[in-house]
């Protein structure tokens, strides 16, 4: 995920300053890229997470941009890979490559637009004889959005809480998405201070 | 770039064979990622290339999935990544983001129809105030093709073989682009053999 920073952005703005948000373009656009690839593994940890060449950071040390991979051993030698920088345009794709299927949205974050969402899933490919094309064609799903989803959030706080008001325990669900990404992006950020050295996580570390 | 091989493939072909295309994935899907990447870089060679852990190799040790990230220190620091697997049904993506747009598309390799190709084209994206859109909505453009692909590739043979008889030098444009897809493409083995050890591609590995 990339979206440019404007000239006071890099000067004033709390994602660059190593007192504020120090993990720069990795906590903001790697939280993100993170948590999508946490949902598309049902939010089980990676195996390890390797930084990859070419960060670039401010004067102070803040992240500007940077790469990382994800692997997973089990069940099937997954590898995922996010990219977050402040001095690209605006590119959030996500690509999720499977065994038997593949989905691409170029808007996971911000949408292109608030009343409908749209994703191509494509199911089964082949090559039909000869080459001369596939069984299928990618198909272009549509999803409604009744309300923004800022708005889906609010009214998902407001639930929660309406729940603990009735007596119910807290919900585990977030905290735990939570708690998980920021497991995988401490993991992100000490490779790339180990200069791009491989950071294993254990079963421990989702405890 | 993935597609899925029937159980034929996995005891008879050419390209699952240690003495015959002993590079399996990597020499077949690895090829044409590699290509893509290439002519994305103006032809460039990446400075180091890593393999990624999870490669998958058959009982003869030949390479049945793979990915590898190349990287590019100069001018910005790019870093591509490329993935190849016999054991997942089609999907041929490619996306490029750069730092003022980004493309994307399904087919670089076989085309979905044969009459026209398509690809998604995003320029100088940003979101808008309050982060309620885009400035821009990703574009789709539509090329028409005359002919097949490989119409055109063997009336490109046609061509540089009437050259040669009237005279002219042999085309240098693509045994340079062969020769460097090999060199990226030995440089991952290599990484891949050294378990993801980073590979540096010398200028002198263009030669």
């Amino acid at each position: 995920m990339t979206s440019l920073g404007t000239p006071e952005f890099f000067t004033d703005d709390i994602r660059v300053k190593p007192d504020l948000d120090a993990h720069g373009a990795l906590g903001d656009f790697g939280w993100y890229s993170i948590g999508a690839i946490l949902w598309s593994k049902n939010y089980n940890l990676p195996t390890s997470v390797t930084a990859l060449p070419g960060t670039i950071k401010n004067s102070d040390g803040v992240i500007l941009s940077f790469s990382a991979s994800l692997h997973y051993n089990q069940p099937d030698h997954t590898t995922a890979i996010i990219h977050g920088s402040f001095l690209a345009f605006t590119c959030t794709n996500l690509c999720i490559s499977a065994t038997k299927g593949s989905v691409y949205l170029q808007d996971f974050i911000i949408p292109v637009k608030e009343d409908s969402a749209e994703f191509e899933f494509t199911l089964g490919a082949k090559f039909v004889d000869l080459h001369i094309g596939w069984n299928v064609k990618p198909e272009k799903v549509v999803v409604g959005c009744e309300v923004a989803q800022e708005v889906s959030m609010v009214q998902e706080i407001g639930r929660i809480v309406g729940e603990i008001k009735r007596g119910r325990e807290p919900e585990r669900k977030w905290p735990e998405i939570s708690r998980k990404t920021h497991i995988v992006l401490d993991a992100v950020r000490k490779s790339i201070d180990l200069d791009c050295e491989t950071v294993y996580l254990t079963e421990e570390s989702s405890v």
